[in-house]
């Protein structure tokens, strides 16, 4: 029997203890033996919880208790979380995440500390909820060179997005409607400034390339300028404004990554994921493009791929190989202002003035009858090219083109 | 050092052998040591193959060699590739396969004869070419109870159906380009038929579900019925045809399996799936929809996954737990007839006479003056209740409708 203590009982946590003891008989089954929840760690008390005879209060408990032997961490953040993490590890137990703040910055440390102690550090949940992609990544496609990594790694921002370009509503609405279904959280700066995603692309590029990329190499745009104007342009020239996380393998070893909106051509599959779907797609030299698609959050999504990587390691007990990468630094990103695309530009200037200078296609679908125009540059450039040309010019909107 | 033999140098076979060696430094990184490919068993000759030195034409000295721990089983069919993967695995090596015929009719049996020789039977590449399919559904997922698994597993399908939907081909003309293009063979009764889906669907099937499911169980229909009028009509519906193989637990236990033409909404990210690409969805009690996408053969995708396999073996050799369902059986698979669906139906019949049986709505787009209609149920029925419904009508096409 392997016994397991869940730390942080919130949405991921609560859900980690239903599907472990809902799919018991099954779990077992799978995983050759039975998992036992033994402890769940929160400061609250919950009375009334049917998990009600495993909490505990205080962390050391668990440390001190050679029964167990998988420590899931579902409290986030990378303060208590990185302090128990450390100590989980430290004390030979293999600790399962959902935490990709904590995975984004100190990855490396942890993975490192698990392979010395024998044990596993494993965060499939991190990325997209419970779509398979770290274990798909790593092993399935572990033949393939990756050349780029790229996807729709935000669900609420695909949801925002989604319903400015369906419903017609302003950014401000369209929020504000993702507050009230619980999609969003009061203060929405983590996950439409970009910065949930730039974690998510982070780990992904960690695993793709081998080098730990940190979240502050990677330059993050939200999607708080994207306005109906872009919306209506974008479809006008048959794309859909997605936000995405990129990292892409140069061909100096630095690995080139950001999160941006981008104009998606309606034909890349990417354009269909709607809602709070999210999809991220691999492209290898042997594989060309794959793509993984669901739901990217979630209660019970998000806790069945918590719990994947809990059978997974109660199965391979001892012997699970670790995921490792190498360290990170300061020639390990880069690039991001020398790489170049197609953009999309909405200036307060007319059709004439934007093409002159752009030499690029105008959307068809809208007028310059309201002093804006907007235009699809054919040639791809970097930015500082772009903003070259448009010397002189007021640039209201300006997105990369995925192509 | 790990040594690997491949068993037939026809497209996949030397696709794996340019994959090991091409990337070779690493695999062995990430392999955790060299993958030396040592032997090649094909009875034709290949003086200028760069892997000339490798080439054998006695199985035996593949089989005798102590040496030899992975054999790689690219031969097809279920003739001497049978024979070489049970001598194979009792002589104590690991197989690797993308030979979903033998998977599907022989699975049961070699990942049981794997298992008792404490070896592995991988077969990664035998459902959806590159795409990650079997590592994902019987590791990531495991921790949900699968309702459903469904999609597009058969490329050269896909690609004939795109052809007659984009380009308004007759499944003939479509058919004489696929082969033009090497997407289909000479003799396409395997693809167009649907055996090559059921096969796959098969594989799927035993690792949802947990137990064998013979193709012979699974009623099979293909794409030769489909015309040009059919997709028509499913268009001005909002539909795309596409071939589908599903898999659905039923509550007696049984599994539904079937492959059959569909309606597919638009809506669906199924149905923006084209060319020969696949894509696989699986339905989860906790995750919900997830789809894998990617291309379904080729050289080189098939290749990595079969690599994949190879280095998967290698990293974890002697701890790999294999990967195991139970028998089959007549009690295993079952239940198309009593599955209900919504219908699509052309008859030569009018439109009211269409109505007036099955009491369902018009698909738009198109006109009765050439003596037929079309109509979609708007009730899930069995099949035997849609033909009682059509008693006296002439149905030229009946298909099911995906919801």
């Amino acid at each position: 029997m392997v016994n397991v203590a869940i730390l942080g009982f919130g949405t991921v946590g609560s859900g980690v203890a239903e599907v472990l003891c809902g799919h018991e008989s099954s779990i077992a089954r799978k995983a050759d033996g039975l998992i036992r929840l033994k402890y769940i760690l929160d400061v609250r008390d919950f009375p009334d919880s049917p998990f009600k005879d495993c909490f505990v209060k205080d962390f050391t408990v668990i440390e001190n208790d050679p029964e167990v032997d998988i420590v899931v961490e579902t409290i986030g953040g990378a303060g208590v979380a990185l302090d128990f993490t450390r100590r989980a590890l430290e004390a030979g137990k293999s600790v399962v995440t959902s935490n990709k703040e904590l995975v984004a910055a100190h990855g490396y440390e942890l993975t490192r500390l698990a392979q010395e102690k024998g044990v596993c550090y494993l965060f499939e949940a991190s990325v997209g909820g419970g779509i398979p992609i770290i274990r798909p990544l790593s092993q399935c496609l572990a033949a393939n060179e990756i050349l780029e990594i790229y996807g729709i790694l935000n669900g609420t921002t695909n949801y925002i997005l989604t319903r400015m370009i369906r419903a017609g509503l302003s950014f401000e609405a369209a929020l504000a409607e993702a507050q009230e279904k619980g999609y969003a959280e009061r203060d929405p700066s983590a996950d439409v400034d970009g910065h949930d995603a730039c974690r998510k692309i982070c780990i992904l590029a960690a695993i793709a390339f081998g080098r730990h990329i940190y979240p502050e190499q990677v330059p993050t745009e939200g999607i708080r300028g994207i306005s109906l104007a872009d919306v209506d342009y974008a479809e006008s020239a048959g794309k859909k404004i997605k936000l995405l996380g990129r990292a892409i393998r140069l061909d100096d070893g630095r690995v080139c990554a950001y999160v941006a909106p981008h104009l998606v051509d309606q034909s890349d599959p990417l354009a269909g994921v709607e809602d709070v779907f999210n999809a991220i797609t691999v492209r290898g030299d042997a594989i060309g493009d794959v793509m993984f698609y669901g739901r990217g959050a979630g209660k019970l999504p998000t806790a069945s791929a918590v719990v994947a990587d809990v059978m997974d390691v109660a199965r391979n007990l001892g012997h699970r190989k670790a995921l490792l990468w190498d360290e990170g630094g300061q020639d390990a990103a880069g690039g991001v202002a020398e790489f170049k695309s197609r953009w999309y530009v909405r200036a307060a200037a007319t059709a004439d003035e934007l093409k002159h200078a752009l030499g690029g296609k105008l959307p068809a679908g809208r007028g310059t009858g309201d002093g804006e125009a907007a235009c699809l540059t054919d040639e791809a450039m970097t930015r500082a090219e772009l903003d070259r040309r448009l010397a002189g010019l007021e640039p209201l909107s300006v997105i990369r083109v995925l192509d």
